[in-house]
């Protein structure tokens, strides 16, 4: 038995920021310092190291859980199932519905429960629940369907990754200009057939790293107001990346017994360009290949980096296509890769 | 293969809060009306009704994540492990850290990650992930664990259940005296031996029931702030908890294949003294049987209702002797039961 994707679909916020409506912002560093250069050229720095010139935010009544279930309903849709047998609903997030007026994550009830609301599912042994795993929680998740599917307790999950950074953001911050809102859902159904899931690798680093993202105060030292952010160790998580990421990666492609020039396609988190690209050519270093042009489809240029969102949304963005069209065909293996808060770090290798 | 819980731990917070410590708070209504009654007397039905006559809070510089620590360590020394053999750290709550100068929830980086990071745990093949699912959640990551056992993907499982509802009640708001601070912690292993999880039931009703336990403001209108408070509609919950928690406790024990008769003791969420009672009287007629005499330990009594971290720690003071000796052996069948936010449902048969 086999688990594959039989349904994919996302949602993309309309209201399109860009580099540009950051230049009246006064950043700070995190000493609380404020920056010498000129406004432009941090922007212009931001840009060349991130691949980042505009993002997108959700409108103000929107909320995650809103959005998710957007995405849910097309992906829905595309797996052509009826959403009553859905088994599973499993909402990976990091700071749940967040109000535009508000400072408060609200989880209560569950996001997940909140998507099962709204998409009138009645059947009560569908289990909706949220989980907490930063920005590697939408491949978390799809590792966590395989496990319930593989052990009898179910045949479809709905797995959604959504995020609504935007309201977590602190506007003195320059790394606040990566983050952005997305939805993005998959149905992950049992089969007979073969491929799907092949092989996945999971690791949680948090002996020394479990601060390098958090939440935090402002970096302007005066703004006197209790509330918290999402904040960074950019450098240190660069770091961290490049030593731990290609080696997850190499782990979870040898356990599938597939070869590097085998591997079709790699959906990486969309976390930062330059750094995304160092990962992958590392990744095919340690098989002395060189990095094929093409292999990783990126987004990050014009969506950002909505956590959890990234990865269900480019691949959604790629089936539909958006990067010249969807060229896969039975037998091609791909690989979902991700890292992020926690520190955590995770892959899957799928084959069509 | 089977699954075993092989160590159990709690922490019961230091500070009590007495009934009579809430006789000069002002109640009001969801209406936003302050109540006819005098305080005396609506502590007096508080009581009669919810069992609860004193609460523990925390202390100011602990977080949820703190006492998960301390449970934890006690849940892996009593199991005899090397935390480093843990596959998994499976947290589950409701409201993450909040500290006592905020009101924001802080799950980034994961509660997990943090308790593996306090652990000293260096293992990075130990992932540790938080799961939302209201008071069930505790329940729910055993669930998980067995799961992840019977996948393959895991041997030791830590399971945390911990709450510090205390950072998120509105002082005007009688149902707030309900809620309590609490952690339980359990290490869940796989097994040659017989027993162990041998049947399990979950349940989420969201189709009218997903806003019966919210997040909302206070109900004293004269306070303008932002702020958001744990609420419920308490006798939707009363009426939905008695109509669907004794069927889906039935449908776990049948599919257990073993008999009303043999079950020992059922360890039931400590959410309200009367409705704990009901359920149980409820189930028990199902099969035309009466409620045995201590077949439901509580402890409602002194600690309240800490949400996911009730069965846990009610579990840990049964086997250390505080309803009188651990008297289970080798063959005994108990359950554990939970209701709650969602709305969640959910029921787990374990043999000794």
């Amino acid at each position: 038995m086999g688990v594959k994707i039989v349904g994919v679909g996302s949602f993309i916020p309309e209201f399109v920021r860009k580099n540009s409506d950051f230049l009246n912002h006064h950043f700070y560093t995190n000493q609380g310092e404020i920056f010498d250069d000129e406004p432009d050229l941090i922007l212009k720095k931001f840009e060349k190291i991130t691949g980042i010139e505009e993002r997108r935010y959700v409108e103000d009544h929107l909320t995650v859980s809103d959005i998710a279930v957007l995405a849910s309903k097309k992906a829905i849709a595309d797996a052509k199932i009826n959403p009553e047998t859905l088994d599973y609903i499993i909402f990976a997030h990091n700071f749940g519905d967040v109000k535009s007026d508000s400072n408060q994550t609200d989880i209560v009830p569950s996001l997940a429960a909140r998507v099962k609301h709204q998409l009138k599912i009645k059947n009560p042994d569908c289990s909706a629940y949220d989980m907490i795993f930063g920005c590697p929680g939408w491949v978390e998740s799809c590792i966590h369907a395989k496990a319930f599917i593989e052990a009898g307790m179910a045949k479809n999950c709905l797995v959604i990754g959504a995020e609504t950074l935007s309201r977590v953001v602190d506007p003195h911050d320059r790394d606040s200009m990566i983050y952005a809102d997305g939805a993005g859902a998959t149905v992950l159904s049992s089969t007979d057939e073969p491929g799907g899931i092949m092989a996945h690798a999971t690791q949680s680093h948090t002996y020394q790293e479990s601060n390098y993202i958090y939440f935090e105060r402002s970096f302007n030292p005066s703004i006197e107001e209790n509330t918290k952010y999402i904040k960074m160790h950019g450098r240190k998580i660069y770091n961290f990346a490049l030593t731990h990421v290609p080696q997850a990666m190499k782990k979870c492609l040898d356990e599938s017994g597939f070869e590097i020039s085998q591997l079709k396609k790699i959906f990486i988190h969309q976390a930062n360009e330059k750094m995304d690209e160092a990962i992958v050519s590392r990744f095919y270093q340690l098989y002395n290949f060189e990095k094929p042009d093409g292999v990783m489809p990126m987004s990050i240029k014009n969506l950002g980096n909505s956590s959890v969102a990234t990865i269900p949304t480019l691949y959604d963005l790629y089936l539909r296509g958006e990067f010249g069209g969807n060229d896969f065909e039975a037998g091609d293996v791909i690989m979902f890769a991700s890292v992020g808060a926690g520190m955590n770090i995770n892959a899957i290798i799928y084959q069509y």
